[in-house]
């Protein structure tokens, strides 16, 4: 008989990673967490602490090789994702594992054969697709009721420019940020056939120093025909904007806003309606619950994930054509990367 | 064969009589504007010079007399209306007035009673009937389709008190503005059977000096079983703010206010939507030519006006009947006035 | 050394009940859910089989005489509220208890001696004081920045009727649904001084039997000038309608509907938006959770509940201020209760 | 001393034409319409006759030979336009001619320089420039208040496809529709460097045979480092889609489509807005008027035109740059056409 609790561990105890763990503790009942992990131990341990943890280790290979955990979810630094991946396949685990999987393709795809060849699901943190507006666009446009889609507009500008050391090894703006984008536009509209990307650096001329951008605009083509722009930028200072449109031939849909409460002010100057709340963790925290929850129902009965390891890779090739269109300024065909 | 234009002429250039003689030079090329009228013959003679009319006089009898004028279009003072509506019917003239027709039951008694005997049109200025947002509403909750009116809302929120002097003759809070709400209550719900009225004197305490409001709440009974709330105020610093709400047992029906523009600006203090229109003349401007419009459409066509004497009379007994209220603090019934 | 955590044990574990339950387990570490207790047994396993409760009792003395409880959350029927309060008062236990307090203002009177002869903590579950949007246009309407408070207008309409078996004991329309709207206006602009009700059974013909409405307006005065009105419907089929302005001198602040999400869709019909929530536990979701925390809080730093037994006694007292103003079909005061 | 009225001719009294026609009768009383001429003699007649205007002529030669007209209207087909306003020129008529001025820059070029010539006033018809909302979000750009601007986002969707026959010798997609935002992007952001255009043929497969397209996205570089996207459909069943975003380094300002009325209905499907307007002329009404009143402002105060030569000639490059880039297939320098 299939067990009731899928025994997980969390590797990686940082910002992303203690969210997911207090999600695990408090909202996803089908969820034994058995063990946390991190480098620096001293943070596991804090976090363990807070939410009644028990077991808390510093080297992943210990949860590992710990026959009572069947999956595990990685949280770790980007650069150790496609390692640990490997490692967790190998031993047999069931893997979601942040985005992304890593920013050169080659590790990529050492991690995925890894994962292959062991016959273990694999899931990737593409949070927004568990939005319930993002999701509600994707089914009214799939339900044929407003035709096919022809143009997805997206906007995604973060409130604040992050840490320049952050910055450094983030893979850069297309890669950190607009990956998010590449993988919605997947899931909305289908595959990129080609893109092509611009940009300036508005915000802080220091990025200049290391090639990066703070204000982007990618256009999409599509293989079915649809066409699509997005709009990035590091900072808008009325809150994280998080919007999309997938505009059909027979109407449109529309994911607005969310606010961070719903009052209105009426004065002199004008209606002051609230502002867009500023943390992607405040922003999108239901989706942290639910793509994990679903995750877990994939382990205990047995089914496909539903944001996939080609998924996770095709996002960064998204990502590293976008480069090469801005370096070269011209359009890149997809296959070329 | 029907003359193709009605001649009409405007007695009254004052504010609304001005804004009714440029709609009628303008705007409504199936009437003749032949003369227009005021005692202060230098007012309608500013009014005539800047719209190109030719023929101005300052004694309205002289207008009565001429068998060519059709019609008249009455926006002299309030305590005029009764008796200029009199001797218009007399003379044989159709007959457009302003509202309140008076501020006495006895003078709207006899001017009806004239307009009956003569067998001529008239047509009372509730300007709001024509509102296409109200009018949707009113499509919306007599279409069925979603079910009877249970209860309505209005909020009539002036930007800024008028004139003291001019409040001190205008028959009150009650008379001189919710008389517009009491016609929309009947537009859109139908008959009321009793009026309860509450207000305080919030902005200019002034009006203490003679028993004017300048805050008000007024709840109805319909004789259809709906129930209703209006909410007044004579100073809105956002605009002039006009909604209105049909609520009805398998929907609700509401007019949102106009705004002065569609423009948003974000910042750091939240969404900034523009102001509400101040002057009830921008709100409203499409109403006035309109009203006017239909008026001439009736005359030409033999119909019968869209908002008649006894609508007129109805709204100031609602009005006084909301004063007894306030005054008895007690609900009162519309037969008892 | 205070206590870390409070340990607390909840009476009744029907819809309300159960709510807390889950509450207390997941989202409200600072407290330590010891026991729950329900009179039909098998329901409140149910709860805690659920959610891996261990201890359930039936009868509510039991925990009462339990020295390592500290307080209590009563989610019992309305009937029994006074008496679970009289009985943990005196065994000395804080009190979390669902609204309304009684029916009875007798029986209110009593269990509030009880809690002060006990120096006990008592919190009335007035869950919507607790909501952010709510919260913050109390926030703007107190901080003078827009003047004094001039028109208070609530709108409450349940998405639809409950059962007639449930309403035949709730204390009728505005004692089980307008009492919410009481402590609401309460809260938002101060003391009531006199109140008069409309109402109409528009929904359901069957309530005629037993004496409720389904559709009402109740206006009320303010002891500080200002004047309102709270409309209530039973049936509002595009969700659960709550919204509120309080409109001041120099500005208003309004909470507007949350919707199901932020979805438009574009097509022949026109913009279409989503629902707004129908089931008040979806809307009022964190509220449920904040009242309880902050109950927790001021149990562990013994500070005085934000809603207290006085609050819970004065909403009773305007419903039923309300039903003899209905009843005789005249304004009725306060102080005549 | 300055004569009161401009006298002006209108050439072509067609769709475009007869609205100028009207709003010269009507709205501008600072202009004096003296005749109005159209090859098809006809059609000016039917409209003359509607407006009670005098003079009608077949040949617009005669209209200039008349030494007591100052300026032409012409709203003759785009193919006409270089000659009329050569020949008017030459006239030493003050101009103000629809867009665009020409598809062929040498055409734009000698027509320019005529003008130059005779330095009489050029104005080209790009109507959106007096849009209140525009004006209002360049307004506050360029304020300073919200920082420089960093992306432009418009959305410029026709509710349906023109007549084929129309769309044959419009110049296509980019110059017959995106004209407009190629002007509104230097109106509201500044000079733009290059262009690089992607499209789809999505709704009638018909345009493929003579080359033209019906939903497009042309991203933007501005001289000030500045990025902007414009997308266009041909087909928005909900209305016409007229929406604006310039983001700016400390804020954002939108303008939102305009609606048909403030109705808001809620049922169990939702909460249903309105409809966009679906037809230019009713959405841009008001700048129809203003753009000529300023025009003849102009030409009575011996101003610069607020919309120029070079504006108009600005666009139509801008346009064909489009074309080379989607041709191309690579992003095309504005310096190259």
């Amino acid at each position: 008989m299939k067990p009731r609790k899928v025994n997980i561990a969390v590797i990686g105890t940082g910002r992303m990673g203690s969210v997911h763990v207090a999600n695990l503790v408090r909202s996803i009942p089908e969820a034994n967490l058995v063990a946390i992990c991190d480098i620096r131990l001293d943070v596991a341990q804090a976090v363990a602490d807070d939410l009644g943890i028990e077991r808390v280790v510093q080297d992943y290979h210990e949860l590992l090789n710990d026959p009572e955990i069947e999956a595990v979810l990685i949280a770790t630094s980007t650069n150790t994702h496609a390692m640990v991946i490997q490692d967790a396949a190998v031993a047999g685990k069931h893997i979601f594992c942040e985005k992304p999987l890593a920013l050169d393709l080659k590790d990529i795809d050492s991690a995925l054969a890894a994962v292959e060849k062991a016959k273990v699901k694999l899931q990737v943190g593409f949070n927004r697709r568990f939005d319930k507006s993002f999701q509600r666009v994707k089914q009214i446009t799939t339900s044929g009721e407003i035709g096919r889609p022809c143009i997805l507009r997206i906007t995604n500008r973060d409130p604040e420019l992050p840490a320049i050391e952050f910055l450094k090894v983030s893979g850069g703006m297309f890669v950190d940020m607009t990956i998010h984008d590449f993988d919605m536009a997947r899931f909305q509209v289908g595959e990129v056939e080609e893109v092509y990307a611009i940009g300036s650096v508005l915000i802080n001329q220091e990025l200049l120093s290391f090639g990066d951008l703070d204000t982007t605009i990618i256009t999409l083509k599509f293989a079915n025909g649809a066409i699509g722009a997005i709009d990035n930028s590091r900072q808008s200072v009325y809150g994280y904007d998080q919007r999309l449109e997938v505009f059909c031939l027979n109407g449109t849909a529309r994911a607005e806003n969310e606010m961070e409460d719903t009052v209105v002010k009426g004065n002199h100057d004008g209606i002051l309606a609230s502002r867009v709340p500023f943390f992607f963790m405040q922003r999108y925290a239901p989706c942290y619950v639910e793509e994990v929850r679903q995750f877990i129902e994939c382990v205990r009965e047995d089914k496909p994930t539903p944001t996939t390891g080609e998924d996770g890779r095709a996002a960064v090739v998204l990502g590293q054509a976008a480069w090469k269109s801005y370096h070269e300024n011209r359009p890149v065909k997809i296959s070329e990367i």
